[in-house]
């Protein structure tokens, strides 16, 4: 492409509600215009980004028997309404009335549709299994779209969803799509881990996200650096990597006036005692819906640890983190302490122990009493514990779960994500199918779904320096940037033209700035752009018989001769794809 | 593709809202399932068809200089009510409402986006000609979908936009989209024809359409045999094939009863005279908000023409074609008439003459008293033309307008459209840039459409027979149908295997129709869903030494041996492509 024909407008500025590096250059480089929040125009450069992407998604998914379809992007209510989702979805479903008054959304994810197209065709098991999938814009209407195509409204999916006869058929398909994602994500040559995930409210038991690291990265993920273990902190099991020391002898309950420490930190420091020492008490409202019934429970676990409330969430069964008690309710519970003040001795609601806690003895808590505290206070001889169990944040150095060894802590961009889901969709909508003992059965089915923009735009995040973007070969827009020094320049302008058809023939995809505009500013969009090779052409350099490759990455320059570019370009990428 | 691990299934009976042969067999053959009035699924041999007249559209623009881009669906009202087109587009645009209250709509065409694109970067004559495409999902709330993907609601269009600093470099551009259409259907192997059109409500001064030939093609086009001259119907100039006869000399003008008689059949019959020698008054509302202004008008033609509303709109300059007058209005206008007793004589609103009766004299017209009319009525002498020219539809038999033959009536589906749009969108959305003489100029702009969705299934329309589709090779899903008839004989299946690998190596798609089903099934089948070339591999033509190879479209069959039969599919297809 030639940039005086085509379409590309650099800005010198960054954007004023951008927050992260990718959003910033991507506007900068004119990848992209906003129209609305969350809302954007895909540039040309993002446009060839993208299509490589998807390129690499649709190979590996046909290679592993996919099929891909296109499945509309307005959808009748009637169809969310089988699912309960068209209220569960909440205002994040966008909603729109036709002009015959008929209520309809425009597709934030595809299972009501998809199961609904499986059901009108399979009638047997002969019928099964097949996987299908689309590449598809969606709409979310995010309360806070940010980061650009990160978190927007609009946005490019890839979605597959699979059908199988038998649990064990779903969980072969979910492999294949496990190893199907990895090579996606490997042949993208990002940065990736796979982590355990929560379901979330698609349904369905096991369920992985594919996370490319990036500090930005809305996500807290646990990593095990010895082993190939990582789970989203959401659903990472907290394990002490150390030894408890033996029980000393229990000593007897005491209380004391503790005036004005409310918090874990204060009572620390008053008492003398470190935070992991002391023992907290919370409380949770265990219901989805907590104005009609509250159904309070108390979690206590160690001063310095936080609770969990995804863990908290599956071990009650709920659609939804569950919420704190407020203070009105705290001292309804506890019979008028005030949190901070609050502990598990005589409350007759459930007390749920976390196993952090479980090598502690002669600990203190509140008193439920305002302005007192209990010390030497015992689970079993003091309070009776409901349930003992994981219901704490992992921490840097905790034992891997597997017991390779420590974790260690990253920020991820969840760009995939595979679920097994069951029967939940089929059972809801009817999907069946005759098995060969001649009854009616529901189809077993996985969802699985990568972020075609956001995948992109993580690559960004994760390889940017100072001056841009540093795009690795598989998605780069281009793979060669031509940078012509003297456009007026006869023989200079040969050469450019001479690459340029060269390179193209041999499949490889030459950008050419050729503007009249002073070699620094072509340097400085060149950087910006971020394309992995640059070719310097100009007058100065032709005389002297030397052309100037460089390296974005690593911005090494090679000066060569003029008939050696093109061969050096080819080793050059053969080098990156070794 | 092989059909057992694919998801492909086909129907006997025709879907009972289909009325065309296309939307038929698109359904029929598992090609798209609908999920709401004018909203569809696309199956993967859709997509296939799709893809590859996608890809055509794109070399076509890319090698014209094009840039592809993509802009969103999702799109804020602000922009719309720059144009005005937020209240003009009426409820075919499908509006909605955020989290938020704020109005959106979803793209029914981008010419607001894309001006508000290039108006954010573009600046000098510098930055100009450009010309911007996208291939994107487009949505129109239609009153009555129908058809299939013909009149849709959700659809897929390619639409481009031109922006240039003169008029000349706009008809430029206008000229360079053309060739490229023209390359297009061309390549597409489609019947298809380039007529004249009117511009509708997106502006401009020069438009035409791009129709597929089809019966049940919506629009009425007039087509000269001898030249390439065609026209849409609304815009097809009338004009007579015979010689004028001689003046005849004018008789005195007489008033008669004619009880009851109010149609010109009627009068035609009871006075013994040819409805084309008669003379109709018709009368209309020459405004666009008749309940404010009436503006009446009449208009005269002989007795068997008919009167083509757009080139009365576009006499008047109204953005629609104009309402008749209802019954009361027509007596307030006639002072007491009723339509079928009326006539130009004495009227005191202006009379618009059609040529046809130019040459006419002595005719009858109603009195403008009911149940009476006048006789040896003649122009200018009898009542005052306030205009002559052509107010209506061209009929077949009617002299071409570049004056090289008759008309020729044909119905055609419109699939591409090219406008030039002057500057009505950069004038209302100040999209400027400075020019060399430093002074603000806006940008002159050309919108150009192709429906992609709308073109493959009028390729169906155009090629189908009472057995199933007929695909040309351009957008056939697959090339080769492979009817394996037994899938348990091993020497059947190991060439299968081979044709299916030796021909996917060389580039050519094959479907292997590899179920469990008896013969017929798969022939019926393979006519169905219409590759170009079908082989059918069985285990009695295999002990015969023998491959049949059959051509969809002449349903010729050849018999070559196993070894030739690559050959032959590569020799089929280069006859094709010459």
């Amino acid at each position: 492409m030639k940039w005086s024909s085509s379409y590309l407008f650099t800005l010198k500025e960054a954007p004023t509600d951008a927050e992260i590096p990718s959003h910033i250059l991507m506007v900068r480089g004119g990848y992209m215009r906003k129209l609305a929040p969350g809302i954007y125009t895909y540039g040309h450069l993002l446009l060839r980004s993208l299509r490589k992407f998807e390129k690499i998604v649709r190979e590996e998914l046909d290679k592993r028997g996919c099929t891909e379809i296109l499945m509309p992007m307005v959808q009748p209510r009637e169809l969310w309404e089988e699912t309960g989702r068209w209220k569960e979805m909440g205002d994040g479903l966008q909603k729109l009335k036709n002009r015959n008054g008929h209520d309809f959304c425009l597709g934030a994810t595809h299972e009501e549709v998809v199961t609904d197209y499986a059901r009108k065709d399979v009638k047997s098991y002969r019928d099964l299994p097949f996987n299908l999938y689309q590449i598809q814009t969606k709409f979310r209407d995010e309360i806070r779209p940010r980061f650009g195509l990160m978190r927007g409204r609009e946005f490019v999916m890839k979605d597959a969803y699979s059908f199988d006869v038998d649990v064990e058929g779903a969980q072969k398909s979910y492999a294949k799509m496990h190893e199907a994602y990895t090579a996606i994500f490997k042949r993208l040559g990002a940065n990736f881990r796979v982590v355990q995930a929560d379901s979330g409210n698609i349904g369905g038991n096991q369920s992985q996200e594919f996370h490319i690291i990036a500090d930005s990265g809305e996500d807290h993920l646990m990593v095990c650096e010895e082993s190939d273990f990582a789970a989203n902190i959401e659903v990472c099991p907290a394990i002490d990597s150390f030894q408890p020391k033996p029980p000393p002898p229990l000593e007897p309950m005491e209380e004391f006036a503790t005036p004005g420490l409310k918090t874990i930190e204060a009572l620390s420091k008053a008492i003398k005692v470190p935070a992991n020492q002391l023992v907290k008490t919370m409380f949770f409202s265990a219901s989805d819906d907590p104005a009609k019934d509250l159904k309070p429970v108390a979690v206590i676990l160690r001063g310095s640890d936080e609770v969990n409330p995804v863990k908290l969430k599956n071990h009650f069964g709920l659609s939804n983190p569950p919420l704190m008690l407020n203070d009105d309710e705290v001292r309804r519970v506890t019979g008028g302490a005030s949190p901070g003040s609050c502990g598990p001795v005589g409350l007759k609601i459930p007390v749920l122990c976390d196993n952090g806690i479980k090598h502690r003895f002669n600990f203190t808590v509140g008193a439920n009493r305002d302005d007192f505290h209990l010390k030497n206070v015992n689970h079993d001889r003091d309070f009776k514990v409901t349930t003992w169990g994981d219901f704490r944040m992992a921490k840097e150095g905790d034992a891997s779960p597997d017991g390779k060894g420590k974790l260690k802590s990253y920020r991820g961009i969840e760009v995939g994500h595979i679920f097994y889901l069951g029967t939940k969709y089929s059972k809801m909508m009817q999907a069946n199918y005759l098995d060969t003992d001649s009854v009616l059965k529901p189809i077993e089915m996985g969802c699985y779904g990568i972020g075609i923009t956001r995948t992109v735009q993580a690559v960004i995040e994760q390889n940017n320096d100072k001056d841009g973007i540093i795009w690795p070969v598989s998605v780069a827009p281009f793979v060669v940037h031509i940078c012509l020094l003297d456009p007026d320049n006869a023989e200079a302008k040969a050469l450019s033209d001479r690459y340029y058809e060269e390179l193209t023939a041999k499949g490889i995809d030459v950008l050419v700035d050729d503007r009249s505009e002073r070699p620094g500013v072509k340097f400085k969009d060149a950087d910006l752009l971020g394309m992995p090779l640059r070719i310097n052409i100009g007058a100065r350099g032709l005389a002297a018989g030397e052309i100037e490759i460089l390296e974005r990455k690593t911005k090494k320059l090679d000066k060569v001769s003029p008939g050696a570019v093109v061969e050096k370009v080819q080793v050059w990428l053969k080098e990156q794809a070794t």
